[in-house]
């Protein structure tokens, strides 16, 4: 049983790049869309880790979670089950390690794009 | 004969966005591939416009002259004819103003990419 409880729990485990294998080409295509911006941009004002369900995009379900899934994959986000919330994060650290003082640049980028718009 | 040298320099004249018609996403697009990272890089190194057939990348001359549109039609780079040669420069005035610290940002970010490879 314990065993069974163990093999559901890992079937829910999302797969992350370490943070050797996250890549700035990766990085910015995945900040190169504006759903994907908007949701980087929301975590990072929230300042903590979100609810995926608490994203209200104008796109469906299944674009919300495809944006989220290409944010994780590229290593700009991480994302965990918690219980039966699906809560997201910015990866700051392995992101500021890396690439020192790329995101803070691309974010504020985009806040002077949203008040120019 | 004056007319038709201004038309043929005319249809040799390449479309460019306006400084305000930039788009963060366009531009983190352009920069999210490996080979126009390449350009850019050298452009950046070299400091001046360069031509076109001075880069030496491992692809096609359609896939290089596709790489460079990208970059052009994004507002990453600048490109005229001067005489037979399509002369490419960085506009960095252009993104300085709009998104400033985000070049330079990627840049360094690339340069430790490579460092690490």
């Amino acid at each position: 049983m314990a065993t069974v409880t163990a093999a559901a729990a890992g079937s829910r485990e999302l797969a992350h790049p370490a943070r050797t294998e996250i890549r700035l080409e990766g990085v910015l295509h995945a900040l190169s869309d504006p759903m994907r911006m908007h949701i980087v941009r929301d975590l990072s004002a929230a300042a903590t880790e979100l609810a995926c369900s608490s994203f209200e995009l104008p796109v469906s379900k299944s674009t919300t979670t495809h944006h989220f899934r290409v944010l994780r994959e590229s290593g700009v986000i991480r994302q965990a089950y918690r219980g039966t919330a699906k809560m997201s994060g910015l990866r700051l650290d392995d992101l500021e390690e890396l690439f020192p003082g790329l995101l803070a640049a691309v974010l504020e980028a985009a806040e002077r794009q949203a008040a120019r718009d």
